[in-house]
C-alpha cells in the first residue's frame, strides 16, 4: 500500500490519547488489511478477570477503521457488531485481523476477527463505514 | 429493585478500573432499567474530536450489561451491535438508557440509547446476555 | 410526502411477485416513516407454528427499505440486524413500523418494530441502506 | 453426524410450506457444519431484479438455525445479522454455508457465508440460537 497513507495512520494513532492507553500496536498492513494488537492489562479488564467486551470491539473498530481507510480517506463508522465467543482470558495480547469485505464508493464493510496469543477465536464481527470526502 | 442488588453493582463499578477510566455515574437503575452516563474527556475522543465509537459502545454495553444483571445473576455478553446516528460532539456528557427487551431463562436481550446533554440521539444499540448461573 | 413517491412505492409492491406472496399491505406512510403488515398464513410459519424468523425479517426489511425510499431515491440494503424477543404465533397480522434513524446523503439508517394484533413488541432491528443515485 | 438427526431435519424441511416454497436443498450437514443452496426464481427476486434480502436472509437463518440443530435439540433464532455484500445476480442458486463458532450450553452463535454459483461472496452473517430443552 501507500507509503503516505501509511504514515498518515500511523500518526493518527500515536497522536489520540484513547488509542495510546488501550497500547495499539500495528503488526501488519495493506490495502483492505489491518493486523493491530493490544496488550492485556489491568485497565481494560472486567470484574470477572476477562478483556471487557468494550475493549475488545474499540479494538475491532480500530482496526476496522483503519482497514476502511487504508484507501486513503477519511471514514466514519456507520454500524458496528460483535459476537463473543471466548473470554480473553490467560494471554498477553488480543489481536485484531480486520479484512474489506466490499469497497464501494459510499459504503465499505469489513469483517474482523480477534484471537488470543495461541490463535484461538475470541470474536469475529463486522462493520460498515461511511467513506468521507476529505482524504487523509 | 432489591437494594442488595444495586449495591453489588455499584461495587462493581467502583473496583474496576475501565469503568472508572472511563467516569461511569449512574442515574437511576431499577428492574430491567438502567441509566448512566460517562463525562466526554480527552482520554475518549477520537482524531475527528468527537467521542471514539469503541467508547460509547463501552458505555451502551455497560449499561445493557448492567440492566440484564438486575435481575440478580451475573450476565456475560453474547452480541452487541450499535448504529451510529449522529458524532457525540459539543456535549458534556453521554447517556446511556437501557431497557429490557425480552428476559428469559438463558438469554436476556436489551435495546440501549446514547443521547448528548440536549436529549439529541446519538446511537441506538441492541444487546443480548447470557444469563449464567452465578448470583451476583 | 410527495404523491408521486407514494405511488411508485406502491407499484413496486404490486408488481413483485415476493411481496405479493407474503401478502404486504400498506397502512400508512410519510416522509421517513412506514407501517406495513402481513397476514399470518400456512406459507410462512415454521415447523414450531410461529412465523418463521425469515418471513419476520423479510417484512423488517421492507418496511425499513420503503421508509429510506421515501426521499425518493432507490436505496440496496447495507446491512441487516433484528432481535427476537417473542414468537409471532397467535395473532392474525404481524406488523412492522419503521423510523428513519438518520438520514445522510450517502447512508440511510432505520429503526424497526413488529408487534403482534394486540400491540405485543416481537422483534425490533436496525438497518442500513446505501442511497442510490437513481431517483424513484 | 448422528443418522437420526439427519433424518429429523430432512423430515423438518420436506413437511415445511415456507422452506419448499424457497426450493431448499441440502448439500452437506455434519455437526456444527450445514450446506444449503435455493434455486433463483421469480418468487424470491425484487424489484432491481436480484435476490430479495429478505429471501437471502431466509436462506442464511435456516442454514444457521439447521447448523445450531446439529447437535440434537431444537433451537429459536435470538439474533441474526447480515451484512449485504454484492447483489445476487446472474446466478442458478445461491448457496448457504454455516458454520458453529461456539456452542454454549444455553446459546449458539454461527456464521455464515452466501455466495453464488462462481463462489463469489455475496453476504455474511452471524446468528446467535437458544438451546431449547426440547430434543429433536
Amino acid at each position: 500500500m501507500n507509503n503516505k497513507i501509511k504514515n498518515i495512520i500511523l500518526g493518527l494513532v500515536a497522536g489520540n490519547k484513547y488509542m495510546q492507553d488501550l497500547g495499539l500496536e500495528f503488526l501488519d498492513m495493506d490495502e483492505g488489511y489491518m493486523y493491530v494488537r493490544i496488550p492485556v492489562h489491568e485497565g481494560i479488564v472486567n470484574p470477572y478477570g476477562s478483556v471487557h467486551g468494550g475493549a475488545l470491539y474499540s479494538l475491532a473498530d480500530i482496526g476496522a477503521g483503519f482497514c476502511a481507510a487504508t484507501y486513503g480517506n477519511f471514514v466514519s463508522t456507520s454500524t458496528g457488531n460483535l459476537i463473543y465467543i471466548a473470554p480473553a482470558m490467560d494471554t498477553e495480547y488480543v489481536y485484531c485481523e480486520a479484512r474489506t469485505l466490499h469497497r464501494g464508493n459510499k459504503i465499505i464493510s469489513v469483517s474482523v476477527e480477534i484471537k488470543s496469543d495461541t490463535g484461538k477465536l475470541l470474536d469475529t464481527g463486522a462493520f460498515t463505514f461511511c467513506r468521507l470526502n476529505k482524504e487523509l
